[in-house]
């Protein structure tokens, strides 16, 4: 075990679009846990849309990172030493560990994975918060049924690809919309949705929708926001669902989009737009990972996974998962598992 | 009984905020039913904001009126001649009669109303489509908890008082936005309401919001829209939820207002908007009338009707209506109880 820990700190808070230089990469001792708290090397870290959130100076839903602290992020790691009653060494966890090579937790919002149900990084997948946001985002909120029209924006990415077969194992109709042709064939030769367009290369959302959609559009999960909701709002049924799980079209914008009002339209359609956090259903996590592990043992359920290999190399991944790079899961290997 | 029937059509579709020669009086030979039929004469007739959606040619959740067609709308009458067996000469019913003297009906969307239980015009207001609407779109879809602060739009019109006082019964906190100085005094003085505006001697919404509600707002009962409807937003509380109930500001707009895109903050709060029609709660008007009912005898609902006399003054009503002119409930006494 090295004596050191490189973690990766805040260090300016972006306008617009970040860079690498918004992130400074240090070194301090390794950490030791105090009473009751656990140290834990650092395997996978998970890079997500809500850490662009975490690097603006306005508390949202939680405080900011500060200049200087270690980022925030979610990553699988094993208990290294532990005075914890509930955690002992060799264990391996998921928590909110941060982007640094070890960690030290009071156990709070940690659990226990098992790397015999499924491989680790899963568990920042398809088991992990990744797979519980599509899973109460859509089921939740959206409560899809048989035979209706669903559409993703940000189909191909962690939270998109997987809220697409969900919507598919209810039976739905299954329009996925994504940023690359690559990404447009494997929602539909590999993820079995419906139909799939890249916006990147349609000029008009709202026609190239009105294909794919003739019925109109029952339940709208959205990760993306801007111009493709604008879009799809003109096509929603009567008593149609919006989920609004991520916005990552606004996050870098130096000024705020500005569009037309819409309010009068969800009177119209009897329409429900509701936004939420996976946080919320923590109560509920063992009931949809139980779930989600069920329709992954029976192959209800494919998923891609990207690695990137050293934390030096979180930023430059977190930045391609903001641009789109990325197809399914994007990762960070910290250590060997 | 006169052997004419005056109606009010629609004579033009406005093109902005209608005007009396928008609409045309005729005369024309008093109905008769035919087979499963039956006629009324109307007693009241209600004018409400959605009437203003039904004269564009756009089709929303209805048909759009067309021109030289009778003006729809809610009226109290009496039946006069019934080959339909559930209705008898001399019941008192409530339906879509449409701005005219004289109506024919298969009974379809009507309903009996018992003038032993309260004066007729009541079953146009409290007890009618204007009571259920606040009763549902208030308690169906923000569900109010004791100590929640609820906020009102068109707090001084016929749905938004009711709303007021349902929040109130429910042991809410309650502040009103309204449109003139004596409206604020009645919600204040006789509605008992918490708090109340008068938005059009406010520059600054959100500071006055602020200030009247200090601990942000948990529940928003929309009937107004735009830049009040933005003010209100920047104070939700995490887990609010918005009633979107009409949108009376932007109806008569020659063009959409633009506005900043705001679902992000929908994420950050988890908060839910719903547009409703209490037409979708048909089935459950009997519980909304009798809960109603109950509050109106006890004393726990005030409520204030404003009368125009003569068909020939219903488009003069309306527009005042449109207007905010009213104070609680504007109807039309188009003949003799």
């Amino acid at each position: 075990m090295t004596a050191m820990n490189q973690q990766i700190l805040l260090a300016s808070r972006p306008s617009g679009f970040p860079t690498e230089s918004d992130f400074r990469l240090v070194e301090t001792a390794t950490p030791s846990p105090g009473p009751g708290e656990f140290s834990a090397r650092v395997i996978y870290l998970s890079v997500d849309p809500y850490m662009r959130g975490r690097m603006s100076p306005a508390r949202s839903y939680a405080a900011p990172v500060e200049i200087g602290q270690v980022m925030v992020g979610g990553a699988i790691g094993q208990v290294v030493e532990s005075t914890h009653p509930q955690f002992r060494p060799g264990e391996f966890v998921v928590g909110m560990f941060g982007w640094q090579q070890y960690a030290v937790s009071d156990g709070k919002g940690v659990r226990k994975v098992d790397p015999g149900v499924a491989p680790l990084s899963v568990w920042l997948g398809v088991l992990g918060i990744t797979g519980l946001t599509a899973y109460f985002g859509l089921l939740d909120i959206c409560d899809p049924q048989p035979g209706e029209t669903v559409v993703v924006s940000g189909a191909a990415g962690a939270v998109g690809s997987i809220v697409g077969q969900i919507a598919r194992i209810k039976g739905c109709r299954v329009v996925g919309i994504a940023g690359a042709d690559a990404k447009v064939e494997w929602l539909l030769d590999e993820l079995g949705f419906d139909a799939a367009f890249n916006y990147k290369t349609v000029t008009n959302y709202y026609a190239m929708l009105l294909e794919l959609c003739p019925r109109g559009i029952d339940v709208y999960f959205d990760n993306v926001g801007g111009a493709l909701t604008d879009a799809v709002l003109r096509l929603i049924t009567v008593h149609a669902r919006i989920s609004i799980c991520g916005q990552i079209s606004q996050y870098n914008l130096e000024k705020p989009e500005m569009h037309p009002r819409w309010l009068s339209l969800l009177i119209v359609k009897r329409a429900k737009v509701q936004g939420f956090l996976i946080t919320d259903y923590w109560p509920r996590f063992d009931q949809g990972i139980r779930e989600l592990g069920q329709w992954l043992k029976e192959g209800k359920l494919q998923h891609r996974e990207q690695f990137v290999d050293g934390i030096e190399n979180a930023p430059a991944a977190f930045l391609g998962m903001l641009r789109g790079d990325n197809t399914g899961k994007q990762l960070v290997k910290i250590s060997e598992p």
